[in-house]
């Protein structure tokens, strides 16, 4: 089992791996490559390879754990989370800490290897985000788990381990950091002016247009005026929403178009960049969060983050969003 | 120029390119090797290929921008930020900018190409952190400049984009993010306890011994309880001080020790990773900081950052900080 750890100085949360640490000698400085597997276990006719399915989309209604899945979810074999148990949370001097419980799942969204979301059909990416909504709404009547987060790592800079892609959802037993700082950021501003400030982004973006590089009737893809990330993608939903798990059949439709496209956009114009895929939605936490907006942050990793960063939090970025939507717009999803 | 661009959600500020913005194929995807170059503008010899010296230790006397330097300062060619001008902030309808007013200058530790700081005798170390001390106290007269950060990037893992070792040191218009959270964070500890929460790290560290790594009269250096990284070490001062530059000259002989020695063992134990050092000091605001502790943090950059760790700020550390420590520890450092 892993230990959660939160710092007393920002309130930051690490998983620490305690039961099988890493030596110095397990870090690969810098894998360039996939590590060479001759079966993978994320492919139809490797079922077994996986623990056993949470569940699956089998439209020839095939059994568990065999073939003829178009996307399918299983219990993450190496969890940075486990889900038995219950929290004890405890002091340990000025820290705090509390074992790792939690849920760590993988969502496998074709049984062929090595494809990626822009080369689904639409169908295919309905099906997957159809998935990822409703696991986590089910993950959701666990009052145990206070977050949810679904993410995407593709490409080895980005984190990824095996070239068969996939999502991951992980099953927080806390508010982490980042959310608590969006939620209370935005927070701020309902209380001050009783609207999202999501909702006012939305509208700032559609009247000035530049940052704009795709647009449907459910949502708008921008470029955030604050891009960390050089070509940084923000999908909002247009209508206000707090849970992505809440999304109707139509906005995922909806939401299927506008990710594939803009998925598309970006592997052309940057060359098939690694790039992270976060889903941000409100916590699982029983209160009422009025000035939370849902969205999605696609992030190409194809700069480097040093010193200054990691140091300052300020970020640098060579091409500003209003250019970087620009070359984005302009390339063909067709 | 660049510009600064803020978050209005979380607060982060973001430095913008937007003179020469970056195309697409600007960004060589992962790059693993350095850029070629038949000169090298730090080596000795070379001194015409950087903008001229700000300050450079010569104990031979020998003139400005010429050989005979042990340690030079000179302004970074490509500055994220420009000294001249006068702070404009204004509003973008929701965001907020200013232009990009700052310093930015390279501080290069050693004539010899490639060395870097374990490579250097004690003294050479010594006369480098003397050179960041002098020049952060120089900028520090500059009431426009609100925060200073010494920062070096060791590697192409950790954003280096030159072979020839140096250290950074940038001058910011504002208090940036990460700094300003652990100023609140260690403002809320001395409020109610009326004690430095660094101070308090250091004792229970002390008392516990189990994630230090080595010591001496004037700095203790430790693995973290909270490490984000794998192996990240800190160097903490024992006796309580608020700024970096305000050390003594025996302070930073015995950090030169420390910081050598810290090093050599990182290097030794992992096996010459990239890693980011970052000196955390007061900001330059006019207050008081009655409870914040300079440190400086080391991280060796060798795992990747995935969706997991840039959505929720929540880090994955496989090796707790009590195994990194041991392995450190017993590195030899001759």
């Amino acid at each position: 089992m892993t230990q959660l750890r939160r710092d007393p100085i920002v309130g930051r949360w690490v998983i620490v791996e305690d039961e099988k640490p890493w030596k110095p000698e397990d870090f690969g400085v810098e894998p360039h490559t996939y590590e060479p597997i001759t079966h993978c276990p994320f492919c139809a006719g490797n079922e077994r390879m996986t623990p056993p399915e949470i569940t699956a989309v089998r439209p020839d209604k095939s059994a568990a754990n065999t073939p003829g899945w178009q996307v399918r979810v299983v219990p993450n074999k190496f969890p940075a989370l486990q889900i038995e148990g219950q929290l004890d949370r405890r002091g340990d001097g000025l820290y705090d800490r509390t074992n790792g419980i939690g849920a760590h799942e993988v969502i496998i969204e074709t049984p062929e290897h090595a494809k990626d979301l822009p080369d689904l059909t639409y169908d295919q990416v309905r099906l997957a985000l159809e998935t990822y909504a409703q696991r986590s709404a089910d993950l959701q009547k666990d009052k145990r788990f206070k977050y949810m987060m679904l993410f995407r790592n593709y490409g080895i800079a980005a984190g990824a381990t095996l070239d068969h892609n996939h999502a991951q959802l992980i099953a927080l037993p806390m508010i982490p950091k980042n959310v608590l700082e969006e939620l209370s950021g935005s927070a701020a501003y309902f209380e001050h002016r009783e609207r999202c400030i999501f909702c006012d982004i939305l509208r700032q973006e559609q009247e000035e247009k530049e940052r704009i590089l795709d647009e449907n009737d459910a949502f708008l893809a921008f470029c955030p005026y604050v891009s960390r990330f050089p070509f940084e993608i923000w999908i909002l939903p247009k209508e206000h929403k707090d849970f992505f798990c809440k999304s109707s059949p139509q906005e995922l439709d909806a939401l299927a178009h506008i990710l594939k496209d803009t998925l598309t956009r970006m592997r052309r114009t940057l060359n098939d960049p690694a790039y992270n895929f976060i889903i941000h939605t409100s916590p699982n936490d029983g209160q009422e969060h009025p000035g939370y907006h849902w969205h999605i942050e696609i992030m190409p990793r194809i700069s480097r983050i040093a010193g200054l960063e990691w140091g300052t939090g300020l970020y640098v970025v060579p091409t500003p969003p209003e250019v970087a939507a620009r070359y984005l717009k302009e390339t063909k999803t067709t």
